[in-house]
């Protein structure tokens, strides 16, 4: 552990509440967090464990204790041998983290619904599962993480937009909101905070928005960013900063494992796309020409690959391209982020912050509250934010 | 035009004298420079053009006038009309700009050593050919910009320490500056601001520092960002902001043209592949495995292609990779950066600044006078230096 | 012309009667004969300009003669202009063939369709514009090439499996044969040869295929391969022969142009991709995961870029992975092959032969009567039937 | 196994001799025969195995016994080890096989050289060693392969040209033969066949073909091509039979592993880079610009990457290009080659062949006795050699 002056046992343990708790990069995270912990692996891809983070209030790693919600019965341990056998845990870790499995596991409740029961009601049920378990361990806090399957996108619906509508259509609807918002839901009124790190609506509605800041806890979303658009955030300020005209950007992207599978149903994956060219669009200024595809490629397990083509035109008329490829592992690039949100949505709990936190929009594609896209302005934001420096900006008119 | 506010005839025109005259590089700068007055093209990938510079007193740029030296004799217009087959120019646009071309060749004086001649002589020599230009035309300033072909960096020499053994041993000796060097000496003496958008020695010496500082003129360098290392500069932070470990970076250039010829010559790539490593390392914080190959390709003409490989480490060890083709026109890459240097420096000069300019570090491979790579942030250094607003910051410790 | 030994005046001339005559690729190939022949440009591109043809008995490229159908009146050196600032054709190619463009743009005649009419009447009216094109020049043959816009498949009919059935459906019906296979029809009622570059449907329809043979001439088709499929068919081969499984072949193919919009259409898309991913099944001998995408991406114009990623499992179950990019000119890549095709096509018909040239699927992504799509094989298949020498073959069982 | 017609111990066995027994490539080799004779993994990527060689009277990979000389100790299973944490053997095979590691460990003899002994006597201690294993384990005879690492080439002597002149010179000389043609030497000495998997010289010297006829055994060579080279001889014939000119190839390989160093050293690299460029020009019929590079990236391990780009002119000149990027498992890639090379020099020896194998090209670089590089057919020659069907060919004249 490099995080050697934040000793467990003395500080106040944090609880990370997973839905989607049995997934791989649930999985990943609780097996991850134990190999950390027991020097069998660094913390390599936690941005709150650079050295610039030092300074600022976060829970140690070795202090986060895991439970969460999942709809499947495969025990942690068996789906983390089928994360070693895809290459993305080393066999070794696997089983050296195993009785930290166990116990994760162990701290998993039935999320699935209950026929006919109205979504007010399921949502007292999972906040009850959650303070539950802060209550058992003793938590300071819990912070609620989305990594669940994503889900088409909800119709528009009035009772979105306040709060005490909200509540009186859940008292009797048992379809209204998706799962992840029903999540959002149970997880401030438990006093959560909330992270979603899918595509998914999760808190962002204003009902939730105003339920959050009622109940005084923060939330961050959403749509981790960890491949293409990541990319995409550090590359697309330079053509604007540079002058240089985006004529095309295109991309295809393929994509095995669950992800893969949802996102082929086209509902699902336009929400995604959209919120994909949207921000490019924001950085340079103009519309661009070009299509995002997301495949599903069942083969592929684990592992993604992004293909993005960029048609650029330069000083009189030139016309110029840039191509890129990102091969990844989705599990392990998602992983050490959620650690970080945990961290820093459990720094702002504390510090008494509410509602949507605009400044951890350094990990989303489609961040809350805020339009800045460009990565390394996202990242001044987050640095400032969490208390180890002051703002970065670029001057005013400046990209 | 966008510039309307700047209009010709009342406002001190600005000479540009270009050493490496009648290469591809100064021809594009020379006919976009026309055709943009002439309303043929857009002043794409110009930085300076951007509603963020409005603000920044700024010679237009059809108040620029052009001159330069060179060894060849190929004129501008055939030479325009070679770029033309290439796809750089279009070539209607080669046709319109002729009397622009024909007129700045007619500023082009013979750049060639003489047998025997002491380079205190030539110095002068040089110094002669741009302050008669001055006075011919009535230029406000001139800047001296280095777009010839590349050089081997030369041998270190205690005479480049100081000015005083300097002018002593330019007195007696034939050789011992490099023309990039001595191009800069003479600029000096001429009062003249320096740009040097080659990766040659240039003004980097620190005798030629002093000088700059004792003439009261600016300078900038070195070695233009136009293609990998720009790609470079912007993707290179992400690795380190997401705390990703870089493993390795290779890359391989295919450069036809001079530059493609030059460079295969080891000791001029030398210098290029070294400082394109270094700033790597710089970005990433730590050594990097992986080399960079220039190859000269004749057949790919004006074009120029790099593709790199990156290989970075994620969570628990699991090892990624990135890839990125750039395939860009040299000339048209580099044209406006020239314009937008010149408008710079020229800035600088007017505002009595001399001595290297860390603010235009944005626009080189390996700034003078700065260690600062990260694209976005050099781009913030330079809106709040040309006035446009205040310096772009990372909170201290970050990258 | 390196094809000398053919002399134009004394050889019979051969017509060239083009379905889509002032599309892009109508006019390169125009431009270019003229071009070759002049002496300005070399048939690079033309297969059956390699040495291995001498022997066949080709008409010369100079003896082709050119006319056509479209229902645009963009007159053809108009077109060239356009051409030739989208870089396909030099400028100086396109003044200088400016009379040979306006000789074929005298042979272009109205094929737009007229209300009401039965589409007997309209064959029969477009049979008449070939033969008194093919008399007025004293041609020995008129072959028709079909290089207009890609069109929807059609729905089955039972019409199209015999040859009297259709003729019936003919009298009355005036939407039956979609435009493709209308030409064909009234190609062979006047006697010619007919080729489809595209993969509308064109003469592969069995009451068609009777029609040819029952007039004694030749046909050809479908969709020219001059991109991914290209490439997929010189690569997919390696994978077999080395026992390597390929899991996933992911293609992505970004088309600006008239036929980038015409496959944005999801059914003339869809007819295209399937015979892609056909191909591929046949040559590696299982079901491979994987999708195709065609994007219309207007802003590249005549250009072309296709991504591939290709997924396969070697020794041990061990994954690796290829990807390509091919960036190439649509025109240009089709123009020589019509030539071939026209030259191959002349041939068959001089000898004899009727119904469709499974000889010719080198050149086609859905070769009719054929399943073989490894390039060299092909290859010998094309250069054996062409008189040169004997049949290529693997041995009976390997691919 | 899909082996079923070929049962162990009714059919004679024959050994496999690995000159660098304990690298990457024999472990690979030993551990994937035992792996698949125990159906824990197919025979994926032995070509072999595929159908059409059903017919060919190849012995069992059930029969095959390994030994073999290295001047390391690392024990099999150890390394097997190392390549589980790399990805090359799952974990669970490693595991599973390791008696077979065992046992194939126990017969590998150390081919370290002595101080000072001429080498014709080392010649006869290795032809002993390998003499031993054959009369101890009953074998009809032994295939000795190299897999050692690449030697910078000998430079040219007369001794090379004649086996009596070879023999005298042995003798004495304690350098003159590469180790590569050392064990060659002594292969043919023990009246076995020899097959070069590396770039190194191997068999291929007059003297050395010279006694390979003497003795009646058949060799085959050189440089096992599963790579870049693999993809060049797929892809290389598809321009010379589109008649599109290849204007430059130039490629970029990143090695890790034992390979990637030993071809750091520039002598070693060279003979390799340059063989890659000339069966490239042999294939498309004229000298083309471009470089190979063979980089040494440790970190890579048993991984390689090659990135290739090819310029070339279609119609009237236009520029298009293709580029390729192959990531593949060195080992997984030569181990099943090794074993197809073994059976097909086991057929060789038993039908009385002797001398270089032309018909073995397809599994090599820079194949003996043979200039043909189209892999298709190089395949057809394989097949038709291997006694399934008659020889494949293209008319005279085409390539």
């Amino acid at each position: 552990m490099q995080d050697t002056d934040r000793s467990p046992g003395t500080s106040p343990r944090v609880g990370v509440w997973l839905v989607g708790a049995r997934g791989s990069v649930a999985t990943t995270v609780v097996a991850g967090t134990a190999a950390i912990a027991a020097d069998l692996a660094s913390p390599t891809g936690c941005v709150t464990e650079s050295p610039v983070f030092r300074g600022a209030s976060l829970p140690a790693l070795a202090d986060l204790v895991f439970g969460g919600h999942d709809i499947v019965d495969v025990p942690l341990p068996a789906r983390a041998g089928l994360l070693a056998d895809a290459g993305v845990l080393p066999a070794r870790v696997a089983a050296a983290v195993r009785p930290a499995l166990e116990a994760a596991d162990r701290e998993i409740r039935d999320g699935s619904p209950r026929e006919g029961e109205p979504q007010y009601t399921t949502a007292r049920r999972l906040a009850a599962d959650i303070t539950d378990f802060r209550t058992r361990h003793g938590l300071e806090q819990v912070v609620v993480v989305n990594v669940s399957s994503t889900e088409a996108l909800p119709d528009p619906d009035p009772a979105f937009l306040d709060l005490a509508d909200l509540d009186k259509a859940l008292a009797t609807s048992t379809t209204l909101l998706p799962p992840s918002s029903l999540y959002a839901y149970a997880a401030f009124h438990a006093g959560c905070a909330y992270v979603n790190f899918t595509p998914s609506a999760g808190a962002a509605l204003p009902a939730l928005e105003e339920l959050s800041r009622l109940r005084g806890v923060p939330h961050a979303g959403r749509d981790g960013k960890t491949g293409e658009t990541l990319v995409k955030s550090a590359l697309a300020p330079m053509f604007a900063q540079r002058a240089l005209r985006v004529r095309s950007w295109s991309g295809t992207n393929l994509l095995g494992g669950g992800d893969g599978a949802t996102l082929a149903d086209p509902a699902a994956a336009r929400s995604k796309t959209e919120s994909k060219q949207r921000s490019l669009e924001e950085t340079v200024g103009h519309a661009v020409e070009g299509q995002v595809h997301i495949d599903n490629v069942p083969e592929m397990g684990e592992w993604k690959t992004a293909w993005d083509h960029i048609s650029f035109e330069g000083f009189l008329g030139v016309r110029m391209s840039l191509q890129f490829t990102w091969q990844g592992c989705d599990s392990a690039l998602a992983a050490p982020l959620i650690l970080d949100l945990v961290r820093l949505a459990a720094l702002a709990h504390r510090r008494g912050e509410s509602g949507a936190l605009p400044a951890l929009g350094f990990f989303f594609k489609d961040p809350v509250a805020s339009t800045e896209h460009n990565l390394t302005l996202q990242y001044g934001d987050l640095v400032a934010w969490a208390g180890a420096g002051e703002r970065t900006r670029l001057p005013e008119g400046a990209r």
